[in-house]
């Protein structure tokens, strides 16, 4: 990015980014939530499909679920115990740009064999992508240079 | 999302998203590339400005420099030895929307006291943002419902 402001000089736990992945928390919690983005939603189906075990993602799901991300919801099949499948919540949904940043990069430069997957627009079929737009609809490219401004919510490093 | 293929019966690891956090690896990492992309370069100072213990790190660092998303360039000043700084490569850059996507969810959902950086367009000054759009023109919610299919880089999952 650019800068009108020097970065250094502020405090780096001020950031969105920071506070996004304080959320995220590590690549085990992302993968979780690709896979309930993917309708993948019970217990034994996630760690089964990722290959997690069972602690690791009892401890994920539970940090999604305290941060908003997600909510437990209680299922039953006939003759079965209650169990729980989640959801995701409103504010989870919105992390959908964030999965579709990382799968944009990954197909352009970690997919040799051909890309995995394909998304595309249910409502015509043609495929979707992010693209990085100002406000006076000018389209950026995705390695654009940006300038940053402090903006309300921005604190000097202290030391 | 929603689904034209079963994502269960899918290799969970044939995924561009597992893949580029293959790269990205966890927390501190992007929050190492976020340094980076602010123009905090050298070795101390993104050390200090992140508080990250330097073993750390070197850890992280060596990690984006094997995958090649950063690259690691002599300087020198008058009197001292040669040190490093880091630099994006062209791959490296292209995480940009990456970061961007977490930037735009922690302004939404974790900005209480304001908006800590505003990023806006060199050449006229406005606003910019992440944009889900289609190849035929349509503007995508960020919690939009998108259709996956099977790609050539696909795997049916195994057992």
């Amino acid at each position: 990015m650019m800068y009108v402001m020097r970065w250094l000089e502020y405090d780096s736990e001020a950031c969105s980014a920071a506070r996004a992945l304080g959320v995220l928390g590590d690549r085990w919690t992302l993968l979780v939530l690709r896979e309930i983005f993917n309708g993948v939603r019970r217990f034994d189906d996630i760690s089964h499909h990722l290959g997690v075990a069972r602690d690791v993602l009892t401890r994920r799901l539970t940090g999604l679920v305290d941060e908003g991300v997600v909510v437990r919801v209680p299922y039953q099949e006939p003759g079965h115990r209650t169990r729980y499948e989640y959801r995701l919540t409103p504010a989870g949904r919105e992390l959908l740009p964030v999965l579709l940043a990382l799968i944009a990069w990954g197909d352009k430069h970690r997919a040799d064999g051909g890309v995995p997957v394909t998304l595309t627009h249910p409502h015509c079929g043609a495929p979707v992508h992010l693209e990085l737009r100002c406000e006076a609809d000018h389209v950026l490219p995705d390695d654009a240079k940006l300038w940053m401004t402090p903006g309300p919510g921005a604190r000097i490093q202290s030391s």
